[in-house]
């Protein structure tokens, strides 16, 4: 992989140039993407004589790869639909010229699943190509999990940024609810559409978070020490493999023995309630915002939107208002949990990538941490027993977003002292 | 002007056929547009020849104007900006699907000031061709005080629905915070912009939104008797004019004396800094919005918009977390305003349409309610010395919509009493 922040040393010591970073691009995609998949659209040729023309701003030339939900003006926008096949949008989406204005170059666009839901794209898990990569951010994942780009962007809306980062081996980051804005975002879910970012390493995706938002968020300038984690075996955990139940115990024991305040922690059953509110709200609004395409494309949708989308038309607006109650009160009362601890703990997804390519997994263990608009990032590192990538995930209170990086950053490291 | 009501009345006991109201509507534009200047774009045949094909839905055929702010895959939409002279976006929006679903005609387009800001429209105002008609929604509130349209949608991120309802003399109704879908409008600040109506009447406007959100939102089905009213004489009281201050005064004297109960309602000073607070987050996030626009078409922003943006641009994000921390606070309290009374009543704006086409009027009377998220109405009927329309807002707390436009109605029945 490319690491962003290792890339940007050797970039400012002139031990690599520009060309060195997209000479080690292009060996990656010529090497890797006949079988990844992992782009819609690409412009190796295009992305790498723009970088050439001057690096500049903190993320100084950088590739990153869009995940083809988000618009550019200068690339196809499909939204994983044949609806939208060959669609050029007027405008890059807000995200898109911050990354630019930051130095960064798209190199192009991610494949997703179908408007970002279950219909699975044609990306192949970089671990093992009979295995799903994840999604709905599959292509993002997988880009840098094959080294093929230094960062990329995704958007979370149930778990899709989560998940595909911990089955691809990668560090995902679900930012604080709208820290980065979804301008220009094809909308599923207004309540719950999320931009997220996938890099090598948490630091890496800290560092680009800080270059976007403008905030102080780095966690590679300063040390965070040993962080306060509440162990999360909350009601989705019985769907975790036995694999990652024991990788995420012995994970925590590690993390204690290492100097960190590990405490067992029970989420109060509210919170299995505002998980069914998730459900409420993506599908009600979901329905609300694809409305032209049910009305005008029905028969081009994939019968897995189909259902949820007819399901969201039949909920009724009483049920939505309370869902979006729930989640109101649960937002409230999560900030509750952390009166001793800095984080939670727990496992990104049940397990490794599940075989096949014919659906993305669960998001089950993501659903509530986009509901309650709290950051979540996937520290990757650990393997199950073939040798394919499990994630940990790590949360914190709203807008605590450095807590969870630095937590995250601290988490990776002891993994990576084996 | 066409009423809802009463043209569905007409066309339900037969008086009236769907050829009929487009013969009015064509009379209607004959004779006013071509100094009102309401439409971007308009579709007259188009519009009629889709309305022949057959009336259904609780809508039946009747002709909307949407603001140029909001995507139509039939009509160019171009933002009241030359960025985006002749653009045609693929989708409609979701509320555009939402009317045409409840049988609504999409008759044209309505001017917009640009990205919905400050910088206008030719659009006049049909009470005076010398005054503004006000703004953003300037073509939607004007066209239907024209009687060119049973209706129209606007958006509103400070006044922008509130305020031309007022200067042009119809009902306006911004309902609660996304209660109609903003999916594929024009984003200028995802926390403000919010979607609302005009038309002749407020109980046409329950009429419209009940239809389309699936709520039963309806006041003329059921007297709801006279409302306990909070007469909100708050910090911008002192902005008012004269004559709108004597308006607004005798009207709640009017009020007590026909059963209502009216009592004198301070607002703590925690609204005025709610009020600062929308301010930085429409810039703040109006730069994020429009990112794309401002570097590759900086050119052609106006210098009004410019400042705004580059305003917003230098916002720092501390003080944009801070706003939204104290619009959160804002919130929760508005609501213990309600304890005695059902709704709030004040100027919708300063006074009547201000001279010139020029501005478009202060929106300083509408900005906390957008930021507040709550329900507010424009009740038409009163004039001032010189017979330009004066508009008095009704406001209710978050999710009471019905209280809103209930209360509306009766003051609007109430004024045409005489």
């Amino acid at each position: 992989m490319l690491s962003v922040l290792g890339t940007i040393r050797e970039l400012e010591t002139g031990r690599l140039s520009v060309h060195g970073v997209y000479d080690r691009v292009a060996e990656a995609i010529a090497r890797r993407e006949p079988v990844v998949k992992a782009f819609a659209h690409l412009d190796l040729e295009g992305a790498s004589a723009r970088a050439f023309n001057g690096i500049a701003g903190p993320l100084m030339g950088l590739p990153v790869g869009v995940k083809d939900i988000i618009d550019t003006a200068d690339f196809p926008t499909e939204y994983g639909s044949p609806i939208y096949a060959g669609w050029r949008p007027k405008a890059d989406a807000a995200i898109v010229t911050m990354a630019r204005r930051a130095g960064s170059v798209v190199l192009g666009k991610t494949r997703t699943t179908e408007f970002a839901h279950l219909h699975p794209s044609v990306t192949t898990n970089p671990h093992h190509p009979g295995h799903t990569p994840g999604g709905s951010s599959s292509g993002s994942a997988a880009a840098v999990a094959a080294g093929m780009v230094a960062y990329a962007f995704g958007t979370q809306t149930a778990g899709s940024v989560i998940r595909p980062a911990s089955f691809c081996g990668v560090a995902g980051l679900k930012p604080s609810y709208r820290l980065l804005p979804t301008v220009g975002t094809k909308t599923f879910s207004w309540h719950l559409d999320t931009i997220g970012l996938f890099a090598a390493h948490v630091a890496d995706c800290a560092y680009v978070l800080s270059a976007l938002a403008g905030r102080e968020l780095r966690v590679d300038t300063k040390d965070f020490g040993a962080p306060r984690i509440g162990l999360a075996r909350w009601p989705t955990y019985e769907e975790a493999s036995a694999d990652m139940r024991h990788a995420v115990e012995h994970l925590a024991r590690r993390a204690s023995a290492r100097g960190a305040s590990v405490v067992d922690l029970q989420l109060p059953s509210l919170f299995s309630e505002a998980e069914a509110a998730q459900r409420i709200i993506m599908d009600f609004e979901g329905a609300q915002s694809l409305a032209w395409e049910i009305e005008t494309h029905g028969a081009d949708l994939s019968p897995e939107l189909r259902v949820a989308l007819e399901h969201g038309q039949h909920l009724s607006p009483i049920a939505y208002d309370s869902a979006r109650s729930t989640a109101h009160v649960a937002r409230r009362v999560f900030g509750d949990l952390f009166q001793d601890v800095d984080v939670l703990m727990m496992p990104s997804a049940p397990g490794a990538a599940p075989e096949g390519l014919g659906a993305t997994g669960s998001p089950n263990f993501n659903r509530l941490f986009t509901l309650l608009g709290v950051p979540a990032v996937n520290v990757p590192g650990l393997v199950d027993g073939s040798g394919l990538p499990l994630g940990v995930q790590i949360v914190a209170p709203f807008g605590k977003d450095r807590a969870a990086l630095a937590a995250a950053d601290w988490v990776e490291r002891l993994i990576a002292r084996g």
